[in-house]
Order: structure tokens, then C-alpha cells, then sequence
């Protein structure tokens, strides 16, 4: 094992015992003389181990007594329970709860909790400009031609290049470029559904995917889901022989944070494989982890081309571009003929600018930021709900993402508190739009997505005292 | 009547005639005189009569013998008859052809007389730059926002402006922006039809509709269609009991470039509505008309909101930027759905940077000038398929628009044309990519967005010679 290797490893270790709460905050850490001991590994390498988890904020050293668990992890909130969704697809769609929410977003001076996309203030927007200027100079007539069907080369050997990190191993000819995410995702499930399947996913699930599959004629079956590592397996294997679909979002999925264990991605591709039934695995939440290293993908361990790999830049780098990417496995084809149906070409100058910014390496600088201030907020976050929200609030504790999942006590509707909060202009996202069942009334996502600072505090607060109210 | 109005029609009557063929080149014309006379108008209205038609090129003047038809005219070839295709939906997709042609279209170097796209020789590339920059820096958080849910409302409200002229008289809430003209028609479909429904459409007709529609599993139902007056509305008649949905490019539509008559659309739009049969309109040749007047649209005749209009900028401006609208009538809720569902957002630096082009005049003076290139492409292509082509070639007269349709003696196999053209570089349109059943095999398209060159005159000959030797 390399020196490298081992290195994460424990630094990964600790970090989960921390952040899974078997380290407590002010706990005491064993000190670097033990930890060379235990791990056979020199004084430098231990040294490091300890800096690492320090710059992740999840310990402090004190001088003279060694290193504790951060104080500011303090506060963590009792964790939801898993969903208990009912197994029979079911289609009562909470269409009218999200028209309002969305609707409302247009509402000027609106602190969007409701939204799952980082703000303009955490983007790298001068730069970013600067690539659509060169962009248009460099493309062949401006830009003014259709691209390639299969979109933009440049983007494509970038996307490939950084897919290696976890085990994606594309090259070019693996991916298609579509406009954003949801296109992906929308052109996955027109390539793979017809009127009347059954797709499984995860409950609580993004309200845009429950449309999209039952906009298609799709029978959506939610899925038992634990708001730290995903679906459950056991379930899915029950419920195999009655599904045709399958998607997930397995790396800090929306609205919980969750992300499944390798073992599980793994095992989750090998069922689905058995049962020749294809997965759709939306990674755009990949890049964004809290912790030392990016999670690997359900595409990781896939042989036999059955996963559809779909992701973007609009979760990391700039929603309106509407860049986004499949990598379809053995369903190219027809996904490359859905792509030149329904949309004919990607847009170049915005491909060609997120390609060349991939290029110079200031994503990977721009994500190491993004990330420590996605964790910090989400520190924050649930620092002020511990504080001003009412007794018995859970929430979940996503190692990476946009999403906090906060649970209140039966009794408090998120979709009275939504009203009140509007009428403050600030918007939440109320729990039953994340399915087509009677379940998560009492539940509502936050996005960490906004820059933390006095208002965006005290706007929390709000919907605190808000819900204390109800 | 106005003067302004009454002297339109004079100059628009003869450029008919001279259009029909019933004035033939070298015909001689009224004398000033006469037309004052006949019509009872001023002498300076008469002259500036003659001066709009020797603009568009349709007369000469010859000094002491007065204005005659003109001579570059002289070439118009037999127009190929109306299509008969069978009346029962049917279903043989060319899928093969259709593959090959437009993966051969990447190949460097090759003369593309096969897209219904301008050239970017064409396109006013440095204006749209400066557009794109300036879009950036106006934009909040440089556009990597997403737009609202209806797309940009400058942009929007350009449209509406512009719709005026063909009595669209749109107001900006009646529009929805899409990624472009195929993105448009696909959210209509998607929104209209179910599998196993009925679509009518003409014969030929664009193969990306012919795609989409099966690709949706819809039934095609081809219509006879005159190249030059469009679908026959007796045959519609007889079958409307059978049809879901109709679907019509009434303005130089591709491949034949026949314009429906204001009549017949309005006939064709209280018919469908009668039967309650949503009509989709799709209008992205309408801006460049060859003749002294934009055409109306059925749009112009909807009262009912049962037209869905769709158009873009891809065939006079950008095809890359993928900036295209719907006008949904009746359907907009549904249209703004699918939108919301399968694309979230247009990308707004492209879109802002359209709606910034149109706003400050350079796009009427832009369509101005393309469209003289267009017609005169047109003549110089008659002139040259005259000269080179086997005796017997009939083709289209199209009065705007992109395309031109050759038919060719029944045993000359556009195929095996296309085989031979490709091996030199040049890539046509086999006739037999228009349509679901076995006709057209003898005929092909050619795009006439090519800037006109000794080159281009050359590639067309070697087009003929090969044809010859078939």
C-alpha cells in the first residue's frame, strides 16, 4: 500500500468517526506518537494526517495538550429516521405545492432557502466571463455553428480526464454533452421509458425528477431511504421483479445529503445489471464533499455499460450555462439520437468557455473553495437551528451537497410555515414536494448554497421563530 | 386605399406574374405611362414601382426602350408536380439514409449542400461577438443564473414587437423561449400527442420532424403537397376524421419552399379548430422571403389560441445559439411545464445577447441583405443546374426560404448521387430523407445558404455531371 494511500486512508477514518458522531466534539485524539505506533507510518506522515483534518475544520489543536474534535461540530442534531414510503407505486402528485414555490422564486429581495444551486457570490463570474469572451474569438465563426453532435471535444477530454479521480476511466467517445442536468436526465428517461414502467428512486427525491418520470407516463416507486447512506438494498431487492428503471442520486443527493458506501454502489450496479434493468445515476453533487476525498460513483463498478452517468457544472460552477454531460454506456446511440431530435446541437460558446476553464485548472482552486465554504455554512446552518429552532428539529448531516433535510415535530406543517416565510420573503422548500405520497409534511429542505453572513442568519432565525409559532 | 398600400400591391402583382412565369424573361413591361393610367397613380408612384422590382432584380431598365423582364430570370426549369404520397399513416423510416448523411457531415473540407442552415459567411459574426460580451457584463451574476421560466423578457418583448408585422401581434406573456426551433417542436409534440395518435404533415417534410414525431410514436400521415402552394385543403378535408395533430412549415418550408396562400392558411386554421385539432406552426423561413413582403402566418388567423407558433434565429442569425420561442396559445401552461421539466432554464448570455441584436435595428438590416443573397443564390443555381444538370430536371420556386428541391428523371437515383457526391466532398440531401414512404427517390434537396462562388458553381456542376452519368 502506498505511503499516499495509507495516508487518506487514516485521514478518511478519523473523519468519518468524527463526522458520524463515534467522535464527539472536545473529544481528545490519540497523539502523533500513538498514531505512528498503531499505523506503522513516521512522524511527517501523522504530522500531515492531523494538518489535513485541521484544515477541514473538524479539529483544533491546543497547544501543550494535542488535538480535540472542533468544538464548532458541537452541535449536531438527533438524524431523521429513514423513509418509510409506501412500496406501491403511487402517483398523487404534490403539482400545485410546487407551481406556488416555484412561482414565488421570481419574487424580487427573496432569500431563496428553497433552491439547490450555489449563489452568484460564490462563483468565479469574472473569470468565467472571461472564457465566454475567448470562446467567442476561438470557435469558427464565432461560435454562431452547430457543434458536434456528441458536443464539444475539449469539454468532453476534460470531463473524462477528471472522471479518473473516481474510477470513471471515460475517454471522449464515452460522453455526450447536454443542456444541463435535468437534459441529461430527461433524455435518459425518454431513451429508457415508456407510458405504464416502473422507475424506483430514492424518497425524498428531487421534485424535478418525480415530474419528469410521471410527465413520461412513468410508475414511480419510492424507495426506503436513510437520510446518511441512501437506499436501502434489501428493500431494492425486493422489489426488483417490479421495476424497470432505476435512478439514484448516490453522492450528497438532494434533498437529504445522503451518499451510499462503495459496497452498497457496488452491490446496487451488480443487482440491477443481473436484472438487465439500467440505472440512472445523477452525480452532480459529486464534486462537492466535505470531507478529504470525492466519493466514487455506482459508474465506478459498472462492466457491463448499464449505468447512464449524468452530471453537470450547474450545482459547482454556473447554473445558467446549462452545461451538463451523459455518459450512457451501451445506450449511446440512442441517446445520440434523442440529442439531435430534441435539441440538434449543444450551445458552443458556453461549452467552449467551460471547457477551456477546465482546462487552466481553476476549477479544481474554485472547488477546494466552494467546498470549505459549503461546509462552513452547513456548521453555521445547523448552529442556528440548534439555537432558535423548535425543541425536537432533526436534520440530517450531509457530508457534501447543497441540501439539509431538517425534520420538525409531527405537529409543525412546512407548508403553513412556507406561507408565513413568503410573506417575509424568504422561501423554503416544504418536505412534500419531494414526493408523490402522504409523507414529509412536517420535513423541509435548506439550501447551504448562500453566502453566510449576519442575514442570512437571522433570516434562519426567522423561519425558527416562524415554526415555533405553528 | 392608401397610396402607400395601392402601390405595394401594383409592385407585389407583377413581381407574381414575373415569379409564375406568366411575364417571361425579356418581356417588356408597361411603359411608366400606361401604369399611371391603368391604375390611376401618380407618375413618381409608378417609378418608384419599377424601382422596388429592379431592387429585387426581377426587371431591367433599358435606357429609351423602358423596363423589361430580367434577363438572369430567364432560367426557370419545370416544376416538379405535387406529391401524392399514400393517405394511410404509415411507417418506413429512412433512418439509414438519415444516419449516414449526417455523420458524413463532419468531414472536413466538404461543400454542405445538404443543411438548411446559412453559411457563416453570411451572419453578421463580429456585431453578435460584441453582443456576446456585452451580455456578460449586463447580466446579473454574468449569466450563470438561471433565466425565468418564460426565457428573457427583452428578448420576449423583441419578438412581440416584431410579430406585428405578419399580424401576430403577440404581447411578451404569450411567449416561451426554447433552445432552439427542434426544442420547440419537440416540447409541442411532447405536449400534444401520445403514442399511437395521428400527425399530419407534408410530403416532403423535414426529416427531424419525421424523427421526432415516430421517435414519440406518433402516426405520420404525409399530405400532398404542391411545391410551390403547399398542402392541398380538399385532401385535408377527407382526413381530418383520422388526425390528432397537424403540423405545417406554411412559409418556404424545407425541402420544397412552398408558401401557402393567405386563404388557405386561414382555411387550414378554421378547419383544425373546428375539429379541434391543435395546429403547429413552425416559421423559421418566414423572415426571408425573396418577394416585397413578409408572408402572414396561420398563426395570423388564430383567434382560438389552437396555433402553436414556432421559430428561431437558426436560419438568419446564429444556428449555434439555439435561441428559439412558441407562441403555445391555449397550451402555454403545459409548454411551460415540459420546459421547466426537460431544460429548467434557456441560457441567458445567449438569449440576452439576441434580444440586444434585435433591439438595436442591425437584425432588419442584416435579413435585408441576406435575403438579396438568398434570391440571387437561388437564380444563380437555376442558372447552373439549367446548364449542367441532365436534360429533364424539373425544380421548386421557392420565393424565400433555404431550400431548393431538384426531381430529377425517374432513373436517376438521388442514393447513389449521394454515394458519388460524397466520395468528391460534397454532401446532398437523397430525396429520400423527407419521407416515410417509397417516394422521392429520383429527387434531392439543396441548400442555397452557400455563399456564391466560382467554388460553389463548380461543386454544383460536378453534381450535375455525375447525375448525368447515372
Amino acid at each position: 500500500m502506498s505511503k499516499e494511500f495509507l495516508y487518506t486512508e487514516i485521514a478518511n477514518g478519523i473523519a468519518a468517526q468524527i463526522r458520524s458522531g463515534a467522535l464527539k466534539s472536545g473529544d481528545k485524539l490519540p497523539s502523533v506518537r500513538t498514531l505512528c505506533k498503531e499505523h506503522q507510518i513516521s512522524m511527517n506522515t501523522a504530522k500531515r494526517i492531523f494538518l489535513e483534518l485541521e484544515s477541514q475544520s473538524l479539529i483544533d489543536s491546543k497547544p501543550q495538550s494535542g488535538y480535540f474534535v472542533s468544538a464548532s461540530l458541537a452541535i449536531t442534531l438527533p438524524l431523521p429516521e429513514a423513509s418509510r414510503p409506501s412500496l406501491i407505486a403511487n402517483h398523487n402528485e404534490p403539482d400545485e405545492l410546487i407551481s406556488t414555490v416555484y412561482e414565488n422564486m421570481g419574487k424580487n429581495d427573496l432569500t431563496l432557502f428553497s433552491i439547490a444551486i450555489p449563489s452568484g457570490d460564490l462563483l468565479p463570474l469574472a473569470k468565467l466571463k472571461k472564457e465566454i469572451v475567448s470562446a467567442t474569438r476561438a470557435l469558427k465563426a464565432g461560435g454562431t455553428e452547430y457543434e458536434e453532435l456528441q458536443g464539444n471535444l475539449k469539454l468532453r477530454r476534460m470531463i473524462a480526464l477528471r472522471s479518473l479521480s473516481w474510477g470513471g476511466n471515460f475517454n471522449e467517445t464515452d460522453l455526450v454533452t447536454t443542456n444541463g442536468g435535468m437534459n441529461a436526465l430527461s433524455f435518459c428517461l425518454m431513451a429508457l421509458g415508456k407510458p405504464g414502467d416502473t422507475i424506483a428512486i430514492e424518497s425524498p427525491c428531487y421534485p424535478g425528477i418525480l415530474q419528469l418520470a410521471t410527465g413520461l407516463g412513468l410508475k414511480v416507486l419510492e424507495l426506503p431511504t436513510h437520510p446518511s447512506t441512501g437506499i436501502e438494498i434489501e428493500t431494492l431487492k425486493k422489489v426488483i421483479p417490479a421495476i424497470d428503471i432505476c435512478l439514484l442520486i448516490p453522492n450528497f443527493n438532494t434533498p437529504l445529503g445522503s451518499c451510499m458506501s462503495d459496497e452498497n454502489k457496488k452491490e446496487v450496479v451488480r443487482l440491477l445489471a443481473e436484472h438487465n434493468i439500467p440505472l440512472i445515476e445523477d452525480d452532480v453533487y459529486g464534486d462537492i464533499y466535505f470531507g478529504s476525498h470525492r466519493p466514487k460513483c455506482c459508474k465506478s463498478f459498472d462492466k457491463e455499460g448499464n449505468v447512464l452517468y449524468c452530471s453537470s457544472i450547474s450545482k459547482t460552477l454556473a447554473p445558467g450555462y446549462r452545461v451538463g454531460w451523459i455518459a450512457p454506456g451501451k445506450y449511446k446511440d440512442k441517446i445520440l439520437k434523442l440529442k439531435l431530435l430534441h435539441s440538434t446541437s449543444s450551445i458552443s460558446i458556453v461549452n467552449e468557455a467551460v471547457a477551456n476553464f477546465l482546462k487552466t485548472g481553476r476549477y479544481e482552486k474554485h472547488l477546494h473553495q466552494l467546498r470549505k465554504t459549503l461546509q462552513s455554512n452547513y456548521q453555521n446552518y445547523v448552529q442556528t437551528i440548534a439555537e432558535s429552532f423548535p425543541a425536537g428539529t432533526k436534520t440530517s448531516r450531509p457530508q457534501g451537497g447543497l441540501s439539509l433535510w431538517v425534520e420538525f415535530d409531527k405537529n409543525i406543517q412546512t407548508r403553513k410555515l412556507y406561507d408565513l416565510a413568503i410573506k417575509e420573503n424568504i422561501s423554503i422548500a416544504p418536505g412534500r414536494m419531494f414526493t408523490l405520497q402522504d409523507q414529509f409534511e412536517n420535513c423541509m429542505r435548506l439550501c447551504i448554497g448562500l453566502p453566510w453572513s449576519e442575514e442570512t442568519r437571522l433570516k434562519l432565525q426567522q423561519v425558527g421563530n416562524m415554526a415555533k409559532k405553528l
